[in-house]
């Protein structure tokens, strides 16, 4: 799996439209040019339709949303859905405010979303309303593991299925869902963790490898294995975590199909 | 002292809430992250008291400060008041513009600061209702030097029995006085005022050991030698600015109390 | 030509007062203060004028504008036109939206402006109302080449004329016209269309050299050469674009008038 997705990616060049937070947004636009494709932010109401409209793919993440902001979110998601360009949804910090959740629910009642990236915190919240999200970070008891992976994998694909979105959890290992098939993918580094903007680095990616590919589900599979692979080899010449961001980003600028087929480590449930 | 500052700061990983500026926003999360605590950047007046509440530290910085996120900054201010979360201010650019000084007047009216860090501009202006400052760096003439060192200490003295706020005035020397004790801290390195956010930084960083630790006036004074600290240390391997930066946060991120207890250079007055 | 540029801007060390996008802001703050120059970002409508006033240049970047911000570029614009601060305009995604082109529209009205700069699709949105952005990179049909240059040159030199601005296209060659002279600057590498901000941060540069400087046309084409100068010597040591990106500000930390003047490799038609 993974042949020709970023081959297909450089070629295509697609413009991905990120409605996102401002503390992550530079690292954002350098990994979805790193990878190939062509950013552009803008959060006006009065032009998201309008960069929607030449765009292949939007993001939207909440990371650091307002009242302004929220309102061009759903604007140039109802635009992307009226012209069929898929949507990615990242909720960061769901759950942590009342602002966030109600902001969840709007969008996921206004958008029809093909993926929905968070972490099992944050996809918790977007499911249940939950308010247990620990600032934007997992909390440790909602880790993935072992033991309790038959009852994650059962509600992220239920979750899928009520929301017509690839869900993916993204933690120690990382889940991709459709409701039918269920990917869990072992790639990724703890010093992830340990950076800001590695999940809405993630998103954004989803979003150039969906806006170019073909099959929404593998798509995103791939772009959660080239993010933890590349995570894997920045980790190998960081010093601290400011050489791992910069490794981080280096690594998937140059990261190859070859290379992410070899190094994928992914299994279908 | 400083003891234990940064083993209790990654064992306990307090939220910081931080409503700060655009500019360096990325690079202050970065370093809280990298001390081992966990930020959380929010500035919506509808969301910012629920942030504040599942926080340990809240960060008001002005740097880019609008309308809009004024109001969201006395909302959060004065909910951290009532729970009892210490609030740091940065005083970002104070007397550049009437806009600033209004804000930093509400500011000080409505919220209690446990700190107040700026250049000695800034502070001045915090002050002094000064407009001496020149953009956000701190005029040469108002640095602290041998011959106004009794001047500037008595200033800062003065201003933190004021305003209850432990006073930090940085610059070639640091200054950090509760009011009674006065510290001077002479670590640090010229290249820190060539690039962006070195004050930012500095402010998030006191935020989170403030957080996790019992006395603010030590904590402080352990923030301003760590990040001094970690700004020789980045100069050692700098190219030029930007690989200073990096370093910086790598060394913080790096940075054991053994480390910062044998490197610190202060002072009590 | 482009003797002591470099110097008098670190003896003169002029405030550059910025308002620009989210995206791109901290590399923007950054490479300015590489220059020697002193940057201060302030977008809110009640202190821009405040700022602009103790600014010794003004540069209005439109990648993230929103209507708030747009009243304040304006009203910065004219608080700089009425004070003899120059003003540089980079029309970030001009043609991609109906409000940046309305935008763009309401900035050449109210203000003067000293410089303009974009890759040749904005400045051709800027000048022709064109529609034909793609996102915020310039469509390769649009590259200014050998068999187009006559063409795009008397375009750009009538622009010149018709706003009294000197006019900047980047690209593969970037050209720089008053109207009367027109210079061709082949310095650069093809790695800086793969990171964000590197026309955002050319046009702070161009913000700090005009600022320090006394010849606007002349300033402008340093500022280009030095970029692109920067651009080839930052890709030698880079391993993928992120380290590219780092080098880049630190090149511009480190370069001297003596390396600019014989590494530019320029051309008056």
């Amino acid at each position: 799996m993974f042949e020709k997705v970023l081959a297909n990616l450089k070629l295509t060049n697609p413009v991905v439209h990120c409605i996102t937070n401002y503390v992550t947004v530079n690292d954002c636009a350098n990994i979805v040019l790193a990878v190939g494709a062509s950013p552009i932010m803008a959060d006006d109401l009065e032009e998201v339709a309008d960069i929607t409209a030449i765009s292949k793919a939007l993001v939207i993440n909440i990371g650091t949303l307002n009242q302004r902001t929220i309102r061009s979110m759903i604007a140039s998601g109802k635009k992307a859905n009226q012209i069929g360009v898929p949507v990615i949804l990242d909720p960061v910090g769901a759950g942590a405010s009342a602002l966030r959740n109600e902001a969840v629910k709007s969008l996921l009642k206004e958008v029809k979303f093909s993926v929905i990236r968070g972490n099992i915190s944050e996809i918790k919240a977007v499911a249940l309303g939950s308010d247990t999200t620990k600032g934007v970070d997992a909390a440790v008891s909602d880790q993935l593991t072992d033991n309790n992976r038959q009852e994650v994998v059962a509600f992220a694909q239920k979750l899928s299925r009520d929301t017509g979105a690839v869900i993916v959890i993204t933690g120690i290992c990382d889940l991709i869902t459709d409701g039918q098939q269920t990917y869990l993918c072992q790639n990724g580094h703890s010093m992830m963790s340990r950076i800001t903007g590695s999940g809405c680095m993630l998103s954004c990616v989803i979003g150039a490898f969906v806006a170019s590919g073909e099959n929404v589900l593998t798509d995103t599979a791939a772009a959660v294995c080239a993010m933890g692979l590349c995570g894997e080899m920045a980790y190998q010449e960081s010093v601290g975590t400011s050489t791992f961001r910069m490794n981080l980003i280096d690594q998937m600028s140059l990261l190859s199909d070859e290379h992410l087929q070899r190094g994928a480590k992914i299994e279908l449930l």
